[in-house]
């Protein structure tokens, strides 16, 4: 499976999540030396009244509880949307090797906007990042979604 | 109950985290309406392999499902050490009313340190915070902490 695989899988994830009323975000977690998707989620964060339920959280924490560590280190995320300072704090704790994520979010992001988390001295571990991956289609499924719900 | 007894009790929740082995940090959620608890925790990153297990994410994910929605204005979080950015966005994501914190985090805090999550004109929901509560005993576990795994 190639990288527009993964960041497909992620879509498809977002587009279940607009599905059930959710904002639409996905999210897939690899390991790159097996080529495998070892979870994949969709926000959840309606269904299960918790607001620390996005799709990175939820791929984060199903992954380290199927490796048995708190460290994903050599992993990769893909991610359709810019991950929230609340998701970057959690992939920099999970200590992932790479984030490639879809649409931009100046009001809510916290990579490239905001709390800018990978670029803080007191951050201590900062993967590679790759913004703007199939941007267009992850932000027509976010556009849509506001757009029926105004 | 006062609030005095809230970073007791949260002081109480770090030092059984510290005993199973986890960084003693403890958190009580509170509804002050109710002058009642409705969730504690101390961290359980290690116990459950889960890099976002910390006090304050667990609180607010138990309140919140308890509650019945994400969003818990009005309750106030106990928290011995100051927030990380991760869980300071998750803060500002449940619309807490009022966060009291114990020790100030200078390598690893979101509130008044690093990232200073409610400080970026991206935080949408700033709660009132008091820090250095109790702080010389939720300081205390740590340094204890820290120092007996050289």
């Amino acid at each position: 499976m190639t990288k527009t695989d993964f960041m497909a899988m992620a879509l498809e994830q977002a587009q279940k999540a607009a599905d059930r009323g959710e904002v639409p975000v996905g999210a897939v977690m690899v390991d790159p030396d097996k080529n495998q998707v070892v979870a994949s989620a969709g926000n959840e964060v309606e269904a299960t009244h918790d607001p620390t339920a996005h799709a990175e959280m939820l791929v984060i924490r199903e992954a380290a509880a199927s490796h048995g560590s708190t460290r994903l280190a050599g992993f990769d995320l893909y991610v359709t949307l810019e991950p929230c300072p609340m998701c970057a704090t959690a992939i920099s704790f999970a200590r992932l090797r790479r984030v490639e994520f879809g649409a931009y979010d100046p009001k809510g992001g916290g990579v490239e906007h905001g709390a800018k988390i990978f670029s803080q001295p007191t951050c201590h571990h900062r993967p590679e990042i790759f913004g703007g991956v199939q941007e267009q289609e992850a932000a027509a499924l976010l556009k849509e979604f506001f757009a029926s719900r105004r």
